[in-house]
C-alpha cells in the first residue's frame, strides 16, 4: 500500500513525508471555504473536456452528478475531510473518485492544480466583492440619510483635535461617506481584474470558451505563466481593504472622542458597547475601538489565507459600522454649547479683509484680539469696540454681526462647503450615486 | 522684533519655538521639489481672487509678475531658502513679499495652507504619473520587441526553481510584460483620482472654476473636510509602486538566476554590472540585485516625503530595467542544452491519455517511468519500448514522437499558450495596446 | 431571562448586543489554547484571596477542586464551549460556577480581566519560549555535527549569486548556525521580560507574593497601568520570530539554489519534497519554499492571535528545517567541480602584493588577466607566463602555486576564517555553547 | 583614459556604466555621515597592516597623517565629494590617494569593502546608541521628578477613553516612564551585539587584535560569512526604535486628549505648539501630533539609510518629548473636577464584598445602582439609602464613606498601586535606577 494516501503526485515518491511538513503545507483547514467555487469550476471544466472529446458524454454526466452530490454534502455540513486531503481541490477530487470511480481520474486532464487554485480564488473573490460592495453601500446610505435628517445641527469642526470652525454635523458625516464612496468605486475597478479566466498553459483551446460562458468571466488572461503565477488581484483586494479600514478607523476615532464623558456629543447604543468585568459603571465603546484597531492592519502575503482573513475583517467592520451609525444618539445641545466665539476668529479677520486690509495683516490683528481676550479672561466676542480699535481703526459697530455661528457656517457655499445648500447638494449627489450603484 | 520670523501664525505667539521641534516640523528640504506646482497653483488662485474682487487687477498683475520672477529663480537654481521657510509654500510667499510688498499679503485670502499643500501635491503627482507611465511603456515596448525578435528560442520553464516544461524564451519575457501592462492601466485609474481639485472649505464660490480651467483638473472634490484631510491618492500611488516593484523584482530574480555561472542563460551588459573591490574576476549583477531589493519596500506613511521617495525609486528602477532588458545577451545554445527529456514526462502521460487512459492513471505511469530512468541512470527518452511496456501495455513504437521539445511547445496553442502563434498573438496584442497608450 | 447570557458585565445593560459585534469581539476560538495557563493562574489567585480572608478555606478548596475538574475536561477534549463564552477566562469561570456554585462568584474579587489576560499570556508564552529554544538548539546541533562531519568538502562561496572564492561547505553551514545561536540568546533575554508578574492596580497586597511563589515568576511589574496596558513582551516575541525566520529563509534560499538541476549541489530527501499534480517528473523543494516564504512575514498587532500564529509558524519552520538539514544529501563531486580558476583571481593579486605591488594596482593587473583569459576563451590558469608578464614583470614561474583551491581556503586562518583549524574552532565553540544551553 | 573614474573595480570593465544605474547604486549622499567612523577604522587597520609587514612604518605614517588631514577637512566642512565617489569609503580612499599617493593603494590589502562597511556601521551605531540612551535617560529623569513634585494631584484614570477610576497624575506619568526604562535596558542589550568586530574572511590574523585594542570592540564575530553578510544589529536597532516610538506615541496620544478644550487638563507650552495659517485663534499641539505620528513607522530594510533615518527620528522625538514634559502646565482644578461619583462604582461593589456578598453579585448590584442613578438623572452618590436598600439589604449608613476619591486611590497600596506610598516607591525605584545608568 502506498504511504502517500491521496496525494496527487502519488506515482513517483518512495519516501514518507514528514508529518510536520505535511501539516505545514496543508491548506484545507481554511481553503475549504472555496468548496462551492471549486465545484462550479470543475463542472464547467468537465463540459469543456467533453467538447474536446477527452471524456465521453456518459463520463461527463457521471462527474456532473457526482459533483452535485458533493455540493449537497458541503451544504448540509456532511462532507468529511480525510487525512491526505491537503486542500479543497484534493478533497473534492478524492470524494468524486469514491462516488463515481474511474471517470474521476479524467477530470484533471490538461489542468494543473495551479490553474484550479487561481480559478477558484477568482470565483470566490468575485462573490465576496459583491457582498462587500453591498455592505458598504448600506453603510453609505445610512450615513447619507442621517446627514439629511440632522442637517441643522451645528458642531465644532476640529483639526489636530483642537476646535477650529463651526460646521454642520452632517458635513462631518458626509466627509466620511464621500471617502467610502470612493472605496466602492475602487472595488468595482478591482472586480474587473478579478473576473478574468486564468487560463493555464496546459489549457485545451476549446476549454476557455466554455468556461467563459458558464462561469461568466469577463476576459481571458493574456499569458499562461502570468495567469497562474500572479496574485495581483489579491494584493489589490488586500490594499483596498486596508484603505477602507483606514477610513472607517478615522471615523471611529472621531466617534470615540465624541463619546467621551468630556465631549459627550454622542451616546452609543448599548448594542455596540460593552461593560467592564470590574467596574460596574463602565460602558466602553468597544465597537469603535475594534473598528479603529483594524486600521493599519497588514494582511500578510498575497495568499488565500490573507484573502479570507481580510474578507472576514472588513465584512464585520462594515456591518458593525452600519449598526453604530444607525443607532447612535446625538446630544445636540451639548454639541452646540461647545461652539465658542474664538472659533470665529477667522471671520473676524475676514471682516477686516472686507474693510480692505490684506488677509495676512488681518490674520495678525485677529490673533492679537484672541490674545487680548485670553489675557482679560473673557470670550472673544466680549471685547469692546474700544478694545478692538486699539488693534485696528477699521473696526466699527457692525463687528457685532460677526458673532453668529450659523451665518459663519452659511458663508461657505462653494461646492463641498458647509452652507446648508452645499451640504444638501452633497446629500443629493450621493443619493443619485447610490441609486446608480444599485442598478 | 518678533522671534517668529516668517512663520505664518506670527500674530499670537509670545514664546519661542524649540529649534529641534522646528526642524522636526520643517519640510522645505524635500517639498521644495513642488516649487513649480506651488507657483502654478498660486497664479491660478490669484486670478480667482481678482474675479472675486478680493484683489485688484493691479495687485493681481504684481503678484503674477512676482511669481514669474520666483519661478525663474528656481529654474536657475538661484532661489535662496532662508531660516523660517518651513515649507515651499512659506518660502514662495516670503519671497513674493520681498519682491512685490503688500499685495503678497492678500494671496492667502480664503485659502488655508492645507488646501495649498494638497493642491500642490496633486499637481506634482499628476506630472510624475505621466513620466512614470512613459517610462513603463518604454520598458514594455523594449520587452515586446525583444520577444518578437527571439521567438524561436526555447528554454526550460521553471516552477519552484525546478525545470518544469519547455517554453519559448519570449513566453517568459511576455509573462512579465503583461503584468507591467496591467500596472500601466492601474496607473491611469489612479491618475483620474489624483487630478481632482481639492477645494478646501474656505473656498470662494468663484475660485474653483478658474482653477479647473487653468490647472486642467478633471473634477472637484465633493466635501471640503474630505478634500483637505485625505491622502488616499498618495496611498494608492504608493501601493501602485509597491506592486509594480514586485513585478520588476520577480523578473530581476529570474534574471539573476539565469545569469549565474551555473545557468549561464544570459550575459548582462557591463553597463549594468559592477565589480568587486576585492575579487578581480567578479562581475556582479548589481542592477538586478538593486531592482530585486526594492520589492516589498514599504513607503512609510502617506505623506509628501514618501511620495517623493517612492517616485525616485520606481523612476530609477523602470529606467534601469529598460537598460538591462535592451542590452542583455542571451546564450541560446546553453538555454536549449538545458532542456532534458524528463521535462516531457507530462507529454508522456498525455500520450497515454490519447490511448484512452484516464489522466490520473497516466500521470502515475509516467512518474514510474521517470523513476525507472533515474534508477537506471539514463535519460527518460532512453527507456526502451520493453521497459515502457512493463509499465503499461498501451505504449507502442509511436512513443518516440513524444521526445520533441519543439512539438511539445507547439501543442499549447490556446490563447496565452506557448505555441508560436499564441506567443505571436501576445506580441500583436501588446503592440496594439502600446499604440493605444501612446495616443 | 437576561439576554446577556454569561457576559461579565451583565448587571447594567438593557439592550441586546449586535451578534456580529459579539462575534467580532469574541476570542475564545483561539485563546482557548491558554486554558491551562488560565487555570494555573486562577488556582494561585484563589490561594491569595484565602490568605487575604476574601474567601474562606472551604470556598478555596471548592474552587481548587472545580478548577482541577475543568482542567481534566480540557485535557480529555470534553470541555464544551457555550454561546456567551467570549473568551477562555469567561468560559472557565462559567464552568466553575456550574460545578461549584456561589463561591465561583468570589474568584474575580480584586482582579480585573485585563490582569487575568496578561498573566495568562505571560504564563503561556513562557512555556512556548522554552519549546522554541529547545527546537532551535536541536537544529543548531544538527548543523554543527553536519559541519564537523563534512569539513573537508569544498564548494564555491557566492556573493550576489556569483561565484566568489572557494570555501568549505561547513563554513557555509556554520554561517547560518552562528546566526541561529544569536537568536537563541535573544530569546533568553526576552524570556526574562516575559516572566514578570503583571500586577494590576486592583491587586491585593498579599496576592503578589503567592503568585510569585506558585507561578515561578522572576519579578513584579513596577506600575499597575503599565502592567496591564503594555504588550511589549509580545512585540518583542513577534520581532524575534521575524528575525529568526529571516535567518532560516536565507538558508532556505541558498539551498533552493543548490538543489536546482543547474547547481545540483544537494539532493533533498523525499520527505521534504512534493510532486506536481501535472508533471510526473517534478520534485519540488516545497519545504524550502515554505520556509523561505515565511520571512518578512509581519505578525500583525501585538495581540494574542498574532502570538499564537507566530508560535505555530516558527515552531513548524524550526522542525522542518531540522528535518531538511539532517536528511539532505550533498553531491561532493559536483560541488568541487564547480570551483574554477577565476575564483582564485584574488589570490593572483595577493601573489603580486607579496612581490611588493600595492593591492589596488595588483587588483587591476589581476582583473586584466581575467579579461585576457576570457578573450582567449581559456581558463585563467591556462594563461602562459608570457601572457602574464605582458601585464606585469613581477610574475614568475612560482605563479603556478596559486592554482590550488585547498591552499586558497587554508590561507584564511584568522578567527572565523575558512581554514580547517578556523572552521574546527567554530564547531568547538558551538559545541561548548550548546552544552551550556542544555544546562 | 578609463571611463570608470575612481571606481574600485576599474581594471576589468570595458563598457560604460549607465548613469542612472550609477546614481541608483550610490550611497555617498547619506553614508558620508560615517566619515569619522571610516577614518577611525582605516587608521586601526593600517596599524594592523604594518604589524603584518604589509605596509612599511613609513607608509603607515603617511597614511595616518593623510587620514588626519581628511578628518580635518570633514570637520571643517571642506571635504569635496567628487563624481565617482560612490560611497564614503571610496571618497576617503580617493582623497587619501590625492594626498599621499602610492601608499594609499595598500590600505585595502586583505580587506573587502563589505568588511569596511559593516565595521563603520558598527562604530557609528555604537556612538548613536550612547547619545540616544542619554536622551532617553534625560526624558525619564524629567518625568520622574515631575511625578515626585505633583504626587498629590488626582485625575481620572481612563480605559478605552472612558473614565474608569481615580488615580494620581503621577501614576499616569510613571506608567510611561517605566515603559521607557525598559527601552533603555533593551538598548544596552543591543549595544553588546553592535560592539563586535566583524572580521571578514580575508582578515589577516594579526589585524583583529589591533582593531579590538584600538577601536574598543567587545568581541569578534564567529564566522566570516555571517560577519559581513548579516545586519541583525541594524534590524534590532530599528525594532527598538519602533517600540520606543510606540511608547512615546501612546503618551502623546493621551496628552493630545488632555489638551483638548473639552478636557483642558493640561496646557502645552507655546514652544511646542504651532498656529494655523488661516485661523488666528488656533494653537495646535503639533509637537504631540508629530510624536504620535512616528509610531508604527516602519524603517524600511536593514540598510544604512534606514539606520540614519531611524536615528534622526527617534533622536528628535526623545528631545521634543523632554521639552514637552518639562514645560507643560497642568490644570489641577480641572483634573479633579473631572472625577465623578460613578467612578467609585467599583468601590461600591467592594463595600458589598466587605459585607459578605460575592464579587460577581456585588458587581451586578453596583451596576444596577449606576443605572438607577442615570434613570433619575442624579450622580451616583446622591442615591438615598432607601434607593440602595431596594437593590440589596446589605447597604447601611456607612455607605457614605465610599464617596471619597482620595481614600479610593489610597486603598491600592500593593507594589505598583496608586496609593501615595506605592507611587513614591516607584519614584524612588526609578531614581536609584537612573543613578545606576549614569555610572
Amino acid at each position: 500500500l502506498s504511504p502517500q494516501g491521496n496525494k496527487l503526485w502519488g506515482g513517483r515518491f518512495v519516501g514518507d513525508t514528514d508529518p510536520i511538513m505535511e501539516k505545514f503545507n496543508a491548506s484545507v483547514a481554511y481553503d475549504q471555504r472555496m468548496w462551492d467555487a471549486d465545484i462550479r469550476g470543475s463542472k464547467a471544466y468537465v463540459r469543456a473536456l467533453e467538447k474536446a472529446r477527452l471524456v465521453s458524454t456518459d463520463e461527463m454526466d457521471q462527474i456532473l452528478h457526482g459533483m452535485d452530490q458533493i455540493s449537497e454534502e458541503w451544504s448540509k455540513g456532511a462532507f468529511v475531510i480525510k487525512p491526505g486531503d491537503e486542500d479543497i481541490h484534493t478533497a473534492n477530487e478524492r470524494r468524486l473518485k469514491e462516488l463515481v470511480g474511474a471517470p474521476a481520474g479524467k477530470l484533471h486532464t490538461g489542468r494543473s492544480r495551479n490553474d484550479q487554485v487561481v480559478t477558484d480564488m477568482r470565483l470566490w473573490l468575485r462573490d465576496a466583492i459583491s457582498t462587500l460592495a453591498g455592505n458598504a453601500l448600506q453603510l453609505i446610505s445610512t450615513m447619507v440619510e442621517r446627514a439629511a435628517a440632522e442637517i441643522d445641527v451645528l458642531v465644532p469642526g476640529y483639526t489636530h483635535m483642537q476646535r477650529a470652525q463651526p460646521i454642520r454635523w452632517s458635513h462631518w458625516i458626509l466627509s466620511h461617506a464621500v471617502a467610502l464612496s470612493r472605496d466602492v468605486e475602487r472595488l468595482q475597478e478591482i472586480k474587473k481584474r478579478v473576473n478574468v479566466l486564468a487560463l493555464g498553459r496546459y489549457a485545451y483551446s476549446c476549454s476557455y470558451s466554455i468556461q467563459l460562458d458558464q462561469l461568466a468571466f469577463d476576459a481571458i488572461s493574456l499569458n499562461s505563466m502570468d495567469a497562474t503565477g500572479q496574485r495581483d488581484f489579491v494584493a489589490e483586494f488586500l490594499f483596498w481593504a486596508s484603505l477602507c479600514l483606514t477610513h472607517l478607523s478615522k471615523m471611529a476615532e472621531d466617534l470615540m472622542l465624541y463619546s467621551t464623558k468630556e465631549f459627550s456629543f454622542i451616546t452609543l447604543s448599548d448594542a455596540y458597547s460593552t461593560g467592564s468585568s470590574l467596574m460596574p459603571q463602565k460602558k466602553n465603546a468597544d465597537s469603535l475601538e475594534l473598528i479603529r484597531s483594524k486600521a493599519g492592519r497588514v494582511f500578510g502575503r498575497e495568499d488565500k489565507e490573507a484573502m479570507f482573513d481580510c474578507y472576514d475583517t472588513i465584512n464585520a467592520v462594515l456591518q458593525v459600522s452600519t449598526g453604530v451609525m444607525s443607532t447612535l444618539q446625538i446630544n445636540q445641545s451639548v454639541m452646540e454649547a461647545a461652539l465658542s466665539p474664538d472659533m470665529l476668529a477667522t471671520d473676524l479677520a475676514y471682516y477686516l479683509v472686507r474693510k480692505g486690509m490684506p488677509f495676512r495683516e488681518a490674520h495678525g490683528v485677529s490673533g492679537k484680539a484672541v490674545f487680548m481676550a485670553e489675557s482679560k479672561n473673557i470670550p472673544l466676542n466680549q471685547l469692546t469696540l474700544e478694545d478692538l480699535t486699539t488693534l485696528s481703526p477699521l473696526f466699527g459697530g457692525d463687528v457685532a454681526s460677526v458673532w453668529d455661528y450659523r451665518s459663519s457656517v452659511e458663508q461657505y457655499s462653494a461646492p463641498g462647503g458647509t452652507a446648508k445648500n452645499s451640504v444638501t447638494a452633497q446629500v443629493e449627489h450621493l443619493r443619485v450615486w447610490l441609486k446608480k450603484q444599485a442598478q
